[in-house]
C-alpha cells in the first residue's frame, strides 16, 4: 500500500468513529480537510446507517460537493432516502450537467416531481439538458458560462466578470455574441487583463474558435479537444446560439470511459463491468459473449471433422493444425489493435485505405513465410516428413494473409455499419483464422496425403 | 470524407499553389487563418522542396508555432535543413518543453552545440529539463508559469499578472511561494479578482493542493488529475520549490498515449507502431512477437503429442479438443481485460487482491459448467458418445477456473516486477489455457478411454 493509501485509510477509520459518536465537529473537520473525492471514495464503504448519520452531521452545500464526485452507486445512496423537497436544496449548490446525471439514473416519475419542484429557470435549463443523449455533447454540457455583448469595453466586462465569477464553473474564457444572441468569438480574461480599457471584445476577441452542436458524439468532441488543446468547447444550435459549454475535466472523463469501454470491448467484456461487479453481474455480462465465442469453436469443429480419415491416417496433424490457426489469431489481433486504435483516435479516412490494406496483406505474406519457414523445418524435425513441413510453410502463409485483410477490413466494416469495432471485430477475425486455418492447413494434408503417410 | 476534411483538403492544395508560386501574401494569410495544428497535417505531406520554400516565405514565430504542433516526424524534417543559429532564433518563439522534445530526438553533439549557443539562463533551464526522463513528470513540465511572493497584495499580483501575462502558457492559476521560495499555496486569478485589493495573497491562497516529485511516471500523474478535476500540477523537488507545471492538454496526450500502448501491448504490437509505420518497421515490431507466440503453440503441440496414440484410437478428439482451449483462452481474454484496465486505472490494490480472486475462480468454475454443459451435450449428440460430453464438460470447467485464476493474477504478478501487464499477460494467459487446456481434455480420454471407443 503507498503512503497517501494508509492515510486515507486511517482518515477513513477517523471518520467513520466521529460518525459512529456523532461528533458533529471532527465529521465537519474532516470534510473540510479532505478533497470531496477521496470523501467520496471512503463514502463508497459506508453502511447505510453511516449515510443516514452523515445526512445529519453535515450541511447540504458539503453533500452536494460530494455528490458531485460521487460515482453512480454512492450518488444513488447519498439521495435515496431523501425527500423530493431535501434534494431540490442539495441541488441548489451543484452545477446543472451534474444534476442531469443523478435525475437521469432515477425512475422517470420521481425525475418529473423533483423537476416540478424546481425554479422556472432551473427547470427548463434542466429540462432541456434531460433531452439530449447522455454520451453526446449536450448531455455532457453545463450551463454555467460567462456570455458577453461584443460591444462591451475590456473595463465593464472585467467588472462583469469579478460579479458573475463565483457562480460560474469557467471564468478563464468569455464567450462573446452579438445582438441576436449569436455566438461569435472567444476572448479569455488574459486578453481582456492585458487589453486597453476601452477596447471592445469584439475588437479583441478570436472569432475562429472551435464549437460543436449538441448532438455530437462525446468522442467525437474529445478528440477535437485533444486536438486542438482546448479547455473549453462551447455547444451552438444551428442559429448559433450558445446552448452550454463543454470543460476539460469532463472530457478526461470521456476519454477514460471510452478507453475502458474499447479496453473491455476488445476483451470481450461488457465495458459495464468492473472490479466492483458482482459475480451475478459478472456472470450476466460475461457469459453471452462466451457462448457466442462457442459457435465459432463448433464451426472450426465442424471443418476438423470433415477431415477426420485424413486425420485418422497422419495423427500428427492434430497436433501441429492448432499452430497454424493460433498462429493466424496472433497475427491478425494485431493489425486489429491497430485499426481500433486508429478508428478511435480519427486517423483512418477511407481515402487512405487501399495503401494500408496492401501493407497489411504484404506484412501477411512476409511474416507468414518467415513464421511458416521455422515451423516447417521443426515440424519436419519432429516427424521426419518433408512435405508436412512444407504444407504448414503454405498454410502458414495463406492464413496469416487472410488475417492481415480480415484484421484490416472488418472493423472498417462494422465502423462504416455503426457497430463498434472493438466490440464484434475480434470475434469475427477469430471465426475467420480458426476456419480458414483449418481448412486450408487439412485440405491441402488432404490432397498430399500420399507424401505425408 | 466529412465536410471538414474536404474543406482541409482544398487549403492544402491551395498552400501548396501558393508555395510553388512563391506567393508569400497567400501562404502566410492561409496560415494565419488556420489552426497551426491542421497547417502541421498538412505538413506532413510536404515535400523536402516544399519545406524549403515554406522556411522562405513564412517567419519564425509562425514556423515555431507549427513546430510545436507538429509530430516527431515532421519537427526533424522543418529543422533539419536549418543551422543551429536558425534553430535558436526558432526556440526563441517556443515553449521550454516543446524545446526539450525536439532536442531530446536529435543527436547528442548536434543537441549540445545548439544548448551553447542559448542565453545562460535558458541554457540552465533546458539542460535541467533534459535530465529527466521523456516519461517523467519533469520530462512533460514546462517552466513558464507564475510565481508570486505570498505578501503580494490582490491588487499588485494583479499589476504582476498584466505584465507577465503575454509570456506565459497559465495565468489562471497562480502559485504562492514563501521567503524561502517553498510552494506554499495556490490561487487562481478568479480568488484573486472578487479579492479585496488589500488581501495578500498568503489570505486568499489553497494551502492543500495536489504536486508532484519530478520523478514521478507521466501516467501517475494523469491519474491524478483525472482524479482530482486538475486543470495544472505543480511539480515541486524534495525542498518545496517549484521546478515547473504541467498542463492538462500535455495530460490529455499522455492519456491518450498510454492508452495507445495499453491498446497495442494487448494485442501483441509494439506502442510505437501505427499507420503511418512503413512495411518493414511494422515486420520488424510484429515478427519477434509472432515468434514468442510461436514458442507457446509448439509447447501446446508437444502435450498434443504426448496424446498421440490416444487421438489415433478416437479421432473425435482431434476436432472437439480445439473448443477447450479456445474457450478457456477467451474467458481468461475478459479477466485479464478488466485486471488491465483497473491496474491502468489505479483501481487494484493488494489488500482488496482475495475477494476479486475468488470471485474469477467462481466465475470461471460456473463459466465454465454453464457452456460445458451446452458443449457436452452437442458433441454427445454429434459423436454418439455420452462420455466424451461428460469429458469435455469436466475439461471445460478447469480450463475455465484456470483461466480466470491465470487471467487475475498474471497482470498482478507483472505489476509488481514492474513490467508492463498489458504487454507480457495475454502470451502468459494463452500458454496456460492452451497447455492446461490439452492436457487436462486429452488426459481425460486417455484415463477413459475404453469408454471413448
Amino acid at each position: 500500500m503507498s503512503e497517501e493509501e494508509i492515510i486515507m485509510e486511517n482518515i477513513e477509520e477517523e471518520l467513520r468513529q466521529a460518525l459512529e459518536a456523532r461528533d458533529e465537529e471532527t465529521v465537519n473537520n474532516i470534510i473540510d480537510d479532505v478533497h470531496p473525492i477521496d470523501i467520496a471514495i471512503m463514502m463508497e464503504d459506508f453502511s447505510d446507517e453511516e449515510i443516514r448519520i452523515f445526512h445529519q452531521l453535515v450541511d447540504d452545500e458539503k453533500i452536494a460537493t460530494i455528490l458531485e464526485q460521487a460515482d453512480e452507486e454512492l450518488q444513488v445512496r447519498l439521495i435515496v432516502s431523501l425527500d423530493n423537497e431535501s434534494i431540490i436544496k442539495l441541488f441548489n449548490y451543484m452545477q446543472k450537467d451534474d444534476i442531469v446525471d443523478i435525475l437521469g439514473d432515477m425512475p422517470w416519475d420521481r425525475r418529473k416531481a423533483i423537476v416540478n419542484l424546481m425554479k422556472i429557470g432551473d427547470r427548463k435549463t434542466i429540462q432541456d439538458l434531460l433531452g439530449y443523449a447522455e454520451d453526446t455533447a449536450g448531455g455532457i454540457m453545463t450551463t454555467e458560462y460567462i456570455s458577453l455583448y461584443c460591444g462591451f469595453s475590456a473595463m465593464d466586462a472585467l467588472q462583469k466578470i469579478k460579479e458573475i465569477a463565483p457562480k460560474t464553473e469557467v471564468i478563464e474564457t468569455i464567450f462573446v455574441i452579438n445582438i441576436k444572441k449569436e455566438l461569435i468569438g472567444v476572448v479569455t480574461l488574459r486578453d481582456i487583463l492585458t487589453a486597453d480599457n476601452d477596447a471592445t471584445l469584439e475588437s479583441i476577441m478570436e472569432e475562429h474558435f472551435v464549437s460543436v452542436e449538441p448532438e455530437m458524439d462525446q468522442e467525437e468532441v474529445s478528440l477535437l479537444v485533444s486536438k486542438y488543446d482546448l479547455s473549453v468547447v462551447p455547444v451552438i444550435n444551428k442559429r448559433k446560439a450558445l446552448l452550454g459549454i463543454i470543460t476539460v475535466d469532463d472530457i478526461i472523463d470521456v476519454i477514460q470511459e471510452e478507453h475502458t469501454e474499447d479496453m473491455l470491448h476488445m476483451g470481450g467484456v461488457s465495458g459495464e463491468e468492473s472490479m466492483d461487479s458482482t459475480l451475478w453481474e459478472s456472470i450476466r455480462m460475461r457469459l453471452p459473449w462466451l457462448f457466442v465465442n462457442l459457435v465459432t469453436a463448433f464451426l472450426a469443429c465442424f471443418v476438423i471433422n470433415v477431415f477426420e480419415s485424413t486425420i485418422a491416417q497422419v495423427v500428427a496433424l492434430a497436433a501441429v493444425m492448432p499452430i497454424v490457426t493460433g498462429m493466424g489469431g496472433n497475427a491478425g489481433t494485431q493489425t486489429l489493435s491497430i485499426m481500433i486504435r486508429s478508428i478511435a483516435l480519427g486517423e483512418v479516412s477511407l481515402k487512405e485505405c487501399w495503401k494500408p490494406l496492401v501493407k497489411e496483406a504484404l506484412l501477411g505474406i512476409i511474416n507468414g513465410a518467415a513464421v511458416g519457414a521455422v515451423t516447417g523445418v521443426i515440424v519436419y524435425f519432429l516427424y521426419g516428413n518433408m512435405f508436412l513441413g512444407v504444407i504448414i510453410f503454405a498454410a502458414m502463409i495463406c492464413n496469416m494473409l487472410i488475417a492481415g485483410v480480415c484484421g484490416f477490413v472488418i472493423p472498417l466494416v462494422l465502423k462504416a455499419l455503426h457497430a463498434d469495432p472493438a466490440l464484434a471485430s475480434s470475434i469475427f477475425l477469430t471465426t475467420a483464422t480458426d476456419v480458414f486455418g483449418f481448412f486450408i492447413f487439412l485440405m491441402l494434408a488432404q490432397v498430399f496425403l500420399p507424401l505425408l503417410i
